[in-house]
C-alpha cells in the first residue's frame, strides 16, 4: 500500500487512530490547544489577559527584550505585542529603555509592579501546570522538553 | 527567593531564559506555532487549505466521525468544521452517512476522491515532517509523542 513505518513513526496520511495519535505535529496542536484553552479560564480567574501574561512572562525570563523579540517569544503578532506593551507601560508594569548594548535599540523591561503582578498570578499557573503534568515520569517530561527545545533552537538558527 | 526547583522543572514565573526554555507549555505553544506556520506554506504549495487538510486527515485515520468529533480532532471551531465539511461534500471528497452504530447520528466519511487528495498532499507533508524531526533520536521522539498522548487521553477522559 506504499505505507511504511519508518524510524520517525508512521507516514501521513494515517490509516488508524493509533497512527494519528503517535504523530508529533497532531499531538502538539491538540495539547497546546488544550493548555491554552484551560489557561484562558485560569487567567480569567487571576484577572490578567493572555497577552499581558505572555509579555510579562518572557520579560521575567529574559530581563530586557525588543518588541520584536517579545512578539516571537510570546507567540503574539507584532502589532498586538506592541499594543500590549503600550498598555503595560501605561499600567506601570513595564518600562521602555534604550538598549544596553545598542543605543539605537528600544527595549522593554519589567518593573517591580509587573514583577508583583506575575507573582500574584503564579499560584494559579503553577497549579494548572501541576495538574497538566500529573502522572508523567519527570524523566520523560524532561526528554519531551529537550526534544521540543531542540526543534526550537534549530528553527531560531535558520 | 521562594523559587524552588521541583521534579517537574522550574516554577513560574521564570528567572532565566533556560527556565522558560525547559517549560513544556511554552515549548508546546512555540513549536506548534512553528509547525503550523511552516505548514501554511507547504499547504499553499500543495493547493489545499489547512481546514480541508485537517478534516480529511482525521477522517483518514478514524474512518467515520461526527462533525463534533472532527471539530475536536482537527482543532477547528465547530462552525468552521461544519462549513469545511459542507465544502468537502460539494467537492466530492467526503460524504455524509447515517451512523453505523446509531441511526440518529450523522457522520462523515472520506470518499475515494478525498483519499486521493490526501495522497497528493502526502509528499509535501511527509517532507515537512522529516525536516522538522531532523536529528532527533527516534527513541526520544517516541517518548515525546507518548507523553503528549498521555496528556491528551487524560484530558479526553474528563
Amino acid at each position: 500500500m506504499g505505507r511504511k513505518k519508518n524510524l520517525l513513526g508512521p507516514s501521513f496520511p494515517f490509516g488508524s487512530p493509533e497512527e494519528l495519535n503517535s504523530y508529533l505535529p497532531y499531538l502538539l496542536t491538540r495539547v497546546s490547544h488544550i493548555w491554552n484553552t484551560e489557561q484562558a479560564h485560569v487567567l480569567a480567574q487571576a484577572g490578567i489577559s493572555k497577552a499581558e501574561m505572555r509579555v510579562l512572562s518572557c520579560l521575567s525570563a529574559y530581563g530586557e527584550l525588543t518588541v520584536g523579540d517579545i512578539s516571537t517569544l510570546s507567540v503574539i503578532e507584532q502589532s498586538s505585542a506592541s499594543r500590549t506593551v503600550d498598555q503595560l507601560v501605561m499600567a506601570g508594569m513595564v518600562e521602555r529603555h534604550i538598549g544596553q548594548d545598542d543605543q539605537r535599540k528600544r527595549t522593554v523591561v519589567l518593573t517591580r509592579k509587573g514583577s508583583s503582578r506575575l507573582s500574584m498570578v503564579a499560584p494559579f499557573v503553577n497549579q494548572q501546570f501541576t495538574a497538566f503534568a500529573d502522572g508523567i515520569d519527570p524523566k520523560d517530561l524532561k526528554t519531551t522538553a529537550d526534544v521540543l527545545h531542540s526543534i526550537l533552537v534549530r528553527f531560531d538558527e535558520r
